[in-house]
């Protein structure tokens, strides 16, 4: 009853997966973005028992084929404008494959000195890429570390300011109810959630007003500040946003910092989707004043190729993120971390097992090449521009925001049902797949163009198809 | 400079790396297990600066074999008997590349119905296969899901913890300093990174006393509860663990349920590593008295030859865990989740965004078949069996704990220097690797058994090395 699959086997079952792979790439085009299954469906296909005796890889294939396959929202269909993209481009996909081969765990420098080396020259890398602060490279006090998402960045963010704070007495103490954090009202869920996950208690949140172009007013912020010191609260941490989820809004980092600065909070700067852009020299201004930040993260996985789970977090004193999380049983000891030579990345993040996740960031970096991916990215905004252009003369349609870097967002003038019903009928139609926000107490619709496999004649179509659906409102 | 990669370049690297990873599996037992490289020899071999123009795939893989391997300690060979295993099994793998290609987020059910369902039914599965309590299905109240860690398992068991003992008030109004958590002295130190990150503080966790066998004491429990409760404190929290790091020691689950049930405290219980041995149904014992756990994690990244990050994590009452971490903003609203007819994985775990992990679990589970899992657990354990009485035979040696499943604890019986030096002349030779613990205050050397390619033979010759270095000392 030796299951054990045998390198020959393998190779036999990989390449197979490898045609399935490429032959996916080839059709995925063609099928419908949205997945057309009701809830309840897959589930009915699956057998209610798991199987005493093996199945064979080719049954299990067939499988992938009859039940998987219809349940599948196709995230990288070229037609795929959703959410933001969550690209997994060929080398990532390579990169990742190697990374489940070698199947090693980076906890310590010295389970696999590589994983954690690569990655640090990686996260360096980066740095130069998109011209960030010099202060977060690894040969600074600063320094870089794959986390799985923006959400768990942030998290690490609120934690170390929740401890800096208060001079690391939150970690044993407990939170005292006092600390208070700020981020625009137009931030991502994932601020609340970290405030809440690290005991500070999303009523010490302030959501700060924005402007009308839905980036943080500093004034605001700086009032609100003002007034909670007065009441004896302690303001401890500020997430500025570049590239809000609904409009990709731009926070004045500059005049955030200098608020930061004057009251001693800790910044940190959400980039998770727009950080790429800053891979092109002129697009760089989205991070001006960033050098004032204490963190930062950007997620390779949404816009720079790279598959999920893959976001780069900094921060300008990592001595203070290892203090906030670092614990050292006696089972984890070993010479390379006692010599104090080595980065641990265990510390660094909540969970203490890790994957060798820069291998798949290294593949895509080399295999694109620095003007390979400014290429891309220069494409989407560009196409992005075009699509604005076309909606902006449209006098069905209204632009809801400025259209920023890759993303449009837009209604129709008939009203919130009417835009409902574009997106639905659009969406069901399974040409093309977009999503919908709320600007101004009004629903919005984003296009956003991102996937690696999307070319202008994709946006092209897809404006055609949605100009088709108005006509039948 | 468009760098995208065709479907047919894909299909000739794919093939390719296929080859590289088949002749890793073949070559993998004669690689030195631990890495010989110094601190900083992996990165002196890289370029200080990102490729401006593309390398070639070959170029990527000259670099992986001259770089990255040199730097690579082999937790997938036969000859690896340090911390746990992590399996990365030939099914998971290919499951995973699967996942990587399809590139689908699962954030929403409505984002891919397919990576929501077939996570939901692998997970009522695998209920069945460890003959886990009936109240983990998702046909009850309570249900699973795929979290990266056990680490991030318990803090989400100790938040939903902490809500439920404040009737969701830390949530919005933040921790007070009167909420108590309580786990053996024995436990991961995952528990003591969660109750911080929770806002609990360290000071209020309690390293309750273990007994000769390493395990939590239900009487030494109580009596803390109670001092506790008549100092005004709220205990909300109890981790019992299923296998111990040091030497998978079992915490008494129904005395500790007992008290917990009668205090009202959550009982949420870390088998991380030990749960895959109840595939068989010998081996139940160890979840006795899990019934009346709130919460239970097991990783099959560790034995159950799937590839990291794989973690299963249940609740007897999901609505806690939901309601206390949910958030729902415009953007992510739809009908489907609306209908309240489906799960919206997001609110299960910390992070947003989700890989498709369920696909790797359902490859094995069907590609092994549940009789190919019990088998190979079984030889693991029986591997143990017969290495601890060889430990026991021989007079040099002493057990340091009771042999518990796949796991022997031993120690030479020269004194803590001894066995340190024992273990590095072992690790320095290349031909096995093993690591360390502390028990009872003084150095114990850990081997542990479960590698999918691990045979009978190979523990057969690790202990012949070890006896042979130990005539060297």
């Amino acid at each position: 009853m030796d299951q054990t699959m045998s390198a020959d086997e393998f190779r036999r079952n990989g390449h197979a997966m490898i045609e399935w792979i490429a032959s996916y790439y080839e059709r995925v085009e063609t099928l419908p973005v949205l997945s057309r299954v009701e809830p309840g469906e897959t589930r009915e296909l699956l057998p209610p028992d798991a199987p005493e005796q093996p199945d064979t890889f080719d049954e299990i294939m067939d499988d992938v084929d009859r039940i998987i396959m219809p349940g599948i929202t196709h995230w990288q269909s070229p037609n795929f404008f959703g959410f933001f993209p969550a690209n997994a481009s060929p080398p990532s996909v390579l990169g990742d494959m190697l990374s489940s081969g070698l199947g090693v765990q980076g906890m310590l420098w010295a389970t696999s000195p590589a994983c954690t080396e690569l990655e640090t020259h990686v996260l360096d890398w980066i740095v130069d890429l998109l011209g960030l602060p010099a202060g977060f490279k690894s040969d600074t006090a600063g320094g870089g570390v794959i986390q799985d998402s923006a959400s768990n960045a942030t998290l690490c963010a609120v934690l170390t300011a929740r401890e800096r704070a208060t001079e690391f007495q939150s970690n044993t103490k407990g939170c005292d109810g006092r600390l208070v954090a700020y981020t625009s009202a137009e931030a991502h869920s994932s601020i609340e959630k970290a405030v809440k996950i690290a005991g500070l208690g999303s009523d010490m949140l302030r959501l700060i007003s924005v402007d009308e172009n839905m980036a943080m007013s500093p004034e605001a912020l700086e009032t609100q500040i003002k007034e909670d010191v007065k009441s004896g609260l302690i303001p401890c941490f500020v997430c500025a946003t570049v590239g809000t989820t609904s409009t990709l809004a731009i926070d004045p980092l500059k005049d955030i910092g200098r608020v930061c600065e004057r009251y001693g909070i800790w910044l940190h700067v959400d980039a998770a989707h727009a950080g790429t852009a800053a891979l092109c020299p002129e697009y760089r201004f989205i991070h001006d004043g960033l050098e004032r930040a204490d963190s930062y993260c950007f997620d390779p996985h949404k816009w720079m190729f790279t598959n999920f789970d893959c976001d780069c977090f900094y921060l300008r004193d990592r001595s203070l993120l290892i203090k906030t999380l670092s614990i050292l049983p006696e089972y984890l000891r070993n010479q390379a971390t006692e010599s104090g030579a080595v980065i641990d990345y265990r510390d660094w993040h909540v969970p203490l097992g890790r994957r060798f996740r820069a291998l798949k960031l290294w593949f895509v970096i080399r295999q694109y090449g620095a003007e390979g991916m400014r290429f891309q990215i220069r494409n989407h905004i560009q196409q992005a521009q075009e699509f604005s252009e076309w909606v902006s003369a449209d006098n069905r349609f209204e632009l809801t925001a400025p259209q920023s870097l890759n993303l449009v967002c837009f209604r129709h003038l008939g009203g919130d049902q009417a835009n409902r019903d574009l997106m639905d009928s659009l969406n069901r139609s399974g040409e093309l797949y977009l999503t919908h926000t709320s600007v101004q107490g009004r629903i919005s619709l984003r296009f956003s163009i991102g996937q690696w496999l999307t070319r202008r004649e994709h946006v092209e179509i897809a404006w055609r198809k949605i100009c088709e659906a108005a006509e039948k409102l």
